[in-house]
């Protein structure tokens, strides 16, 4: 299979417009981790009906999901360099209390055919980035012929990766690419529009943009907003709006086990306090001083708990403080949105939308094309941009 | 003066457009409080460039701050059953870091030269209704005379009052009003717009609703949203626009001396807890169960603590945990609103506005006329509104 | 059996020193709640090897674990009013995260083997209280025989129980005695030290204390400290020792469906508000204002969170804050604390102990007989008590 | 002068019973700093009856108040390398909220009395070590004999130090020694009893150890115990006595201008960091795991705020959290310690005591000869030892 032909399949197979009968591909980048085992076991929960719809944006009115993919025509599969069946990682997540066991035990059979369609993912260093791309593009590619689906989205939910020092040198597969952009190039070499959830600079390098934009396929990015920052694009323009003067803003965030230990290397916990102190910024127009820690604290296995200190004035320099504690279980908040973002990007590529789609913003840490980080605001331009795409 | 005389001399000399030569007259309800006080000294103070403009809202660019009135053109009056002087007052807010000491200094002759324009307030059962609306209508008007102002806005800021068990029955001068309804009337009586800014069941009775009508003037309230309820108007949404399950919402709020004192009354309490519940259960959309406390804790002076405490699902029913510790200094946060209310309604007054602004609901908690109270789409009514009034 | 042969019964097989081959027969009031449940699963739990001893007390070297009953030799029983089996509770505390699954399903016969010991409940108007009496008390000294039992110490862990107005008035079995005193009078009939772990006046009532005197029989209480009340024991000291000054400590409770449904009843709250004021007034040596709540929130299920503000005078009368949330499981808490109890009243009663133990106030909220609160010093007096009773 | 003749005079002068005609000297290193300013304003303002004894823990009956140095009685100076004068110091704090302005105004004619006693700071690299000690030895005799003060207490109060890499290497005056030990060795040429009030390696020192030894000299530290150490300290406790495991332990503190200035040095933070741990370790009888963060927040000045977050196992693993925040203002808390030290550690000069002092442990996170880190026990070992000192 050539790129071109990959390419050429993808423009004649899913250029028309959604129906029924359709069925979407989710193809996770990290298939056997926290976030993709409770998005297929959750999506598989809420379609036997046996788990409300709580934590889905799609299921809102306003987002008309009727015109949406239904979950339960979702089909799933992925790359992973782990061999951990689903089904284990599952029911480690059900004992630790992200899952609900008795759902995990309804659907295990569908989850050993989800964990049938894993392929081995790309490890740097074993194989060149020329040969990993059309690799995992192949499998991409076999996924949708097999199933018969009428496109594919692949959605990276791999562990957080380190910034890139030099983005804008990153312009051909023989430079040092970031293994996200190795997936991100398959996945258009596949034809497949491309979701990158997780803290990753791939997005912004001129060899996948150049790449993203030769497939005419559209793609969203990056770094998923779960917990704190969220809270922060919820909660810095009210101080904004009020013209409180925001003084220090201080984060602090605890995580357990497998997120923890990744950002325990400095370079990929820069990566997302970078995405993390961007946003706080632009809604406040410049810069607010005050530290921010990432720390894995691992008995807290996979939950997290962020405490945020915010010193802000009020008139005549009366000097008020805000304080925070999160307590969440990031894989259970970053689940359902990312089977939005399949719904809502499968809908764009219907639609025969390409590029970045900063609409999807309201998802993002570090949105890709946009500038927007207030929440309500992020709010009113998906939902129109929603709207938009059945006009 | 009879009341004809007032409102047709309020009717000549007001309803032409603002021009800069215009003065404002403000008339506290409450006018020794902590917040009138906290309000004139900082109008005062930022006027004389001693303190930044933080706090008011309507020094936003998109609130056009130019076409209102200016801080400096402000003429302050009012009326309180206090023979405190506002010096006095000032000085203990300064002992308090309420308002910097400094200010206070600077501005001492002017505050002293305001609280000469402080008339007695309206003690019910000293006189009869129609007695006191009279003499506090007379009051204004007379101000308004003496000082050549444009016009004068009637903000009250006295303490919380009781909620009227049967409001509907409140149709006319003989029935047992309360106090902030006869202020209501003396207002408009006296040709002036009025704000309540205190929880107060007054701009919803029958008669008061009816002399606003008969007189034309606009008016706006109840119950300034200032702290913990400024929070819940900003988180709320969020949860929401996420489709997370609010399961409980705790509120505990812990109020120094003086509107501690007040709330210690139990009715008094209930007008402001009654406030407090609308807007969370208006925003999700269906009650939200969860205990809610206002407690008097003498030693915290001016300044106010809020605890909060929100149990939410995530996806597949994951139970997490919000809470935030608010500390803020109530006088700080509502005075500069009183002075963006105050321009805002001598604007609307100017363009000829009348009846309720439900597009101020940004600014309480308990908006007249308006159902919404979500912070971000209050501030989007409120900048189109303003837009409206110079188009 | 008459009474007097139950008494008789009791100081005849009693009266002997503790030796390895002796059974202690642990009977719960209330065998069938959670915090009894959670004791009978963990005694078998740790005595099989599927639990650490964590949150047992009487495991520390300094209180001689050695010498005291072990936790493979008790037996279980006890009254319960209701009907739901032990097993159903302990599968019930499981699916909520307070006991262990697989701990539960190791144990469940043996769990049922308890359940057979349980025998029902007096109800206030069923029976009068003399023939209560005599029916608990023979349903405990037939469990003693039945079992061949050096001894049986009876415990409340009943929910809590209204104060009782005139206490001092409560001198007779005709009286409107509190149902807690009904069964401390069986105890004591039958010739069972009693222990009080539940917030009921029951141990101060004038016909308990001379029932348990002329048993001479060894009794502690009341109301276990489990949690806010702990942390003030613990931490009250501090400011005493550093001469900060207490201006105020709020205490909010918020309490999950069981037992916060008790303490929705505003009369059985005040008898647990009652206890949990009085240590912090008796450390700080006066009394320290702030309010103090206790509501049901019912979502948080077997869990309890308690947030506490303090506000406190430094040097020169800085003022100064320290807030702290508790988020623990009562039911986790309390039931290690009742087998440390059993396990010390035991041997208090084989080393021919009797009347109220005020060296184990560290246990309690209101401890009987104690005025000592601070819990450093009662781990002093409890440590030299224990060693005082092998001397 | 030599060292000979200091150290003479000084033993002559000293090693007498106090009475109540003497006066103690009070040198301070870091005399025109907020814990000095405090002290020095804090001690005047009692003595005149304007403030209350608040934070002093000498006033204790417990440790027998009446037979220490009165704070009226003590004489102040010391060393500095700033040259802003202690009053405008004062005024700073005052300004900050720190100290009352109405004492600093009562009490400024002898701030600047102090001031006058303030003499110039060693800085590294202008003078010898040799030179250094001399000089700075000759300023305490010189005040010592001015004021004819029976004793002179050394406190060191300058910021953090770094940490000593090779602490057993540093055995002579030639060695690069820490700026706190060449104003020990000062101290110890002087005859001057010295206190470590700062986190500083100068006590553990062989050079500084070994002329302590020589000089006959009691002397007490390291690392005042102020706040959130001190928190652990009373709560750690509770922990271990309840069999409640510790999980982890995260502790960040948030630290304004002046002290946070300092501790952005990431080595004096270290220095800092370690003594914080150590207490907790101790208690536990383990390392537990957790990361410690101390950030410099400008805008705090001279606040502080503490974040705890303990993570701890109850019965059968359920897992638990207690969160703290504590807000306080370091100087305020720290000052009156400082005066409690110069009046026990006069006491014990009085007394003939010699070496370090263990039972000072109470206001150390790192106290030298001292393992015991229980506030508690400290507690009591300090009344004990207060108690032999008038044996």
């Amino acid at each position: 299979m050539t790129s071109n032909e990959t390419s050429e399949q993808a423009s004649d197979e899913t250029r028309k417009p959604a129906d029924a009968a359709e069925r979407t591909g989710v193809w996770f980048v990290g298939a056997r981790g926290s976030v993709a085992t409770t998005a297929v076991v959750g999506a598989l929960g809420v379609s036997h009906g046996l788990a409300p719809t709580t934590g889905l944006v799609t299921e809102h009115p306003e987002l008309l999901p009727d015109g949406l993919p239904d979950l339960s025509s979702l089909v799933f599969g992925g790359h992973d360099v782990s061999s951990q069946s689903l089904l284990k990682k599952a029911e480690a997540l059900a004992a630790g209390g992200v899952v609900p066991a008795a759902v995990v035990s309804a659907v295990s059979a569908e989850v050993e055919t989800v964990d049938a369609e894993v392929r081995p993912g790309h490890v740097s260093g074993e194989e060149s980035t020329a040969e990993a791309v059309e690799r995992l593009a192949s499998d991409i590619a076999s996924f949708r012929d097999r199933h018969g689906l009428a496109r594919v989205v692949v959605v990276d939910v791999a562990s957080t990766q380190p910034p890139v020092d030099d983005p804008e040198q990153m312009v051909g597969l023989e430079d040092p690419l970031p293994v996200g952009a190795v997936y991100a190039l398959a996945a258009f070499r596949a034809g497949a529009p491309f979701v990158s959830f997780t803290p990753s600079p791939c997005l912004r390098l001129p060899v996948v943009v150049e790449a993203a934009e030769r497939s005419g396929l559209p793609y969203a990015g990056c770094d998923g907003k779960t917990g704190e920052t969220l809270m922060k694009s919820a909660l810095a323009p009210m101080f904004v709006m009020r013209a409180l003067e925001l003084r220090s803003w201080t984060s602090v965030n605890l995580l357990g086990g497998g997120d923890g230990e990744t950002l325990a290397d400095p370079e990929a916990a820069r990566s997302k306090t970078l995405a993390k102190r961007e946003g706080l910024d632009a809604i406040a127009g410049r810069p607010v001083p005050g530290p921010m820690h990432i720390d894995q604290v691992e008995d807290l296995g996979e939950w997290k708990t962020a405490w945020d200190h915010v010193r802000f004035d009020g008139f005549l320099g009366t000097r008020m403080t805000l304080q925070f504690t999160w307590q969440g279980c990031d894989s259970a908040l970053a689940a359902p949105l990312v089977l939005d973002l399949v719904r809502l990007v499968s809908a764009a590529h219907a639609a025969g939308r390409s590029g970045p789609l900063p609409e999807l913003a309201f998802f993002f840490k570090d949105p890709i094309g946009a500038t927007e980080h207030r929440l309500s605001e992020q709010w009113r331009d998906l939902v129109a941009w929603r709207e938009g795409l059945i006009a």
